[in-house]
């Protein structure tokens, strides 16, 4: 990944200075600790260089030793591992949420905090929070400085200057400069992205999509979006705002979007959808269920829908079928024009479970060309919510573990 | 690009040995003769290297020596140029059509010839009909064995083996070894690929596309297809079927597709289902003009439906419209998830010229979002027929300018 616009707070922590020094570390952030032997065999590289390199990463703080090697024959030589003192913050903020892990340099989770949270408050209030919830994570687990923070937005971002374009539910980010105000808050790098992009790090990281080089994640929550993996590298468009998905038309009419046209898939479904259709259901007395719910707060959700789902409210099943439908008629021409070799399904309203899965499927299946479905897995994450935050923090170890 | 199951064919002719050979053969193609101090400056090598380099380049049969560089004050250099000897095969066969050019180093073309032929007679006749005509051009330019081969079919193509696989509208060629059967006859290197790609190729290599890094080819003929290309490099999914938009949803019902669904793009335009319905408006005396055309032959084309529309027949215009704003819908969907930079139309039918790009313009841009609309240029190809075998030859030097 190409480090662009370097700005002052990229240059404060130790970061790799070689390409063999960047891949050193990615080696032992996604497989675990190596003798330096195997660390030259690996990467094609001397024993001389790997032991200058592997010096160099010591010094830089950001390799150590780590006990000797299972013995091979010969003289037993000495691990290599990532220095035990990294720590990446991973902040994953969506429309009505926010995530904040604290992880180690393999970006194991030792600290997560989650809490409710409307991102329609602004930038100020939302970076504010983010940065009581890591501070805190920070004082318990005794650590002065991260080596880094990734942080996931719900909008299109500028990757390159780590600034939100004209989101658009995310009133008063546009050109928010989110980057430049958590580094200087928390004096290190820090990178910026889309929040379904993070996810799909995170999948990628930890998740279903481990082996994956070729994938799309679909996060279906308040809005729809999907992150795309083109040959292991995420894949953000020309202006940053590939995997829009959300506004592809999938009917003629339909009710009217936010973004101003008819047919949309999220005027369809998604969280903010389901929850005016199944509110409307619940007044309109076509679901006892739904009203009963309805009867104890203005406004029905998603996990509502879900719950009235798992007790066999027809209201609540067919809502589900027609939104899975709908998701499925779009992922069907995806996979048409992507050719991916996984589809991983995640995002609150992706809690719905398998009916929702059931539909998608069996729409995808029955509509793309045999050659590309043969051997397609459409999956549900199994991350939960720590797609976002794995993902954030593996940004930004990708950035940190990388040389210009 | 890596040269994936090399068979003995591959090893016949010369073929750069090194990334830095590889890297000054495809400078010397894409911008021209250069000093060395040049390719030096250009690729972060030493002098010293790239004349190792260059001699050995010579040695091959693959570069030379071009005559005095303009002086830069200093002793005057000599400028390195591809060998004057290197020809490649450029063969184009679409469902209804075959080209065959001859090109130097550099891609330029020094003799083409086009005929209509029919993709379903099988592939020993397409291909001794291919091999005729590549054999005719060299015989005239005195060429003994080219360089290299390049081949786009109208069908996917497993392209690390070069064999077609399952091609729906080409009869007797699912599992043949195009590759291997023309590597044998030709005694030289040889690559296939999917016909929309190797036109993608073109475009980028001497098209409108030569600067961009992420666009889309899209390929209106006999069917309906999209080169896909990822930061310069052709992406082709994990089964090598991407870019199979024909056979996306546009329409709840609609004509039979030959795949079996209903609603496909292909099923609704493309040159098939144009001579269809245009024959169908003949038959049923609603329109004179078209009527009058059809006397003269069993059945209509795309080019009486562009003749028609430029005399102003309603229902030819109304053909054309309903065409356009099809197509205009799934690249909208295309947009919204790719992001890409530019699209260019290509293919026969793309020859119906204004009317139809308007119409694919117009919904394009009303349906996709602002961000990756602002600055998106749909354009017409400019290369008539030479896309395609442009793009052949493009491929094969990919080949041969590489190292494993």
């Amino acid at each position: 990944m190409a480090w662009h616009h370097r700005h002052v707070a990229m240059t404060l922590a130790g970061r790799a200075e070689t390409a063999t020094q960047a891949k050193i570390l990615r080696l032992l952030r996604d497989e675990g600790p190596k003798a330096r032997v195997e660390l030259g065999d690996r990467l094609g590289v001397s024993r001389t260089t790997i032991a200058a390199e592997v010096a160099r990463l010591v010094d830089l703080g950001l390799a150590a030793d780590a006990g000797p090697a299972a013995s091979r024959g010969g003289r037993r030589s000495t691990l290599v591992d990532l220095a035990p003192q990294l720590r990446f913050v991973g902040i994953d903020t969506g429309a009505t949420s926010i995530d904040v892990a604290i992880t180690d340099g393999r970006l194991g989770v030792l600290s997560q905090l989650s809490e409710e949270h409307d991102i329609k408050v602004g930038p100020e209030k939302t970076l504010a929070r983010a940065l009581e919830l890591t501070r805190k994570q920070l004082t318990e687990l005794g650590i002065e400085r991260p080596s880094g923070v990734g942080i996931g937005i719900p909008g299109p971002v500028d990757f390159h200057t780590g600034v939100p374009v004209s989101p658009p539910i995310m009133p008063g980010w546009d050109g928010y400069p989110v980057r430049d105000a958590l580094a200087r808050e928390l004096g290190c790098p820090v990178l910026v992205d889309n929040d379904v992009n993070v996810m799909a790090l995170g999948e990628q990281h930890a998740g279903v999509a481990k082996q994956a080089q070729d994938f799309l994640f679909v996060k279906i929550g308040t809005g729809i979006g999907c992150g795309i993996v083109v040959d292991g590298q995420l894949y953000r468009g020309v202006d940053g705002c590939a995997g829009d998905i959300g506004h592809i038309r999938v009917e003629e009419f339909g009710p009217t979007c936010a973004c101003g046209n008819t047919g949309c898939l999220e005027a369809f479904f998604g969280g903010a959808a389901l929850s005016r259709d199944a509110t409307a259901a619940a007044h309109g007395g076509r679901s006892e269920i739904l009203a009963a719910v309805l009867d104890e707060r203005s406004a029905l959700t998603a996990a509502d829908v879900a719950a009235a789902t798992a007790q066999g409210d027809a209201v609540s099943v067919q809502l589900v079928r027609d939104g899975g439908r709908r998701v499925g008629h779009v992922l069907a021409s995806l996979v048409s024009f992507f050719n991916p070799g996984l589809i991983v399904i995640g995002g609150r309203v992706a809690r719905l479970g398998h009916t929702l899965l059931a539909e998608i499927r069996s729409v995808v299946y029955r509509r793309s060309l045999p050659l590309a479905t043969g051997n397609l897995p459409i999956v549900m994450t199994e991350m939960g919510d720590s797609a976002g935050v794995v993902g954030s923090a593996r940004l930004i170890s990708d950035g940190v573990y990388a040389a210009d």
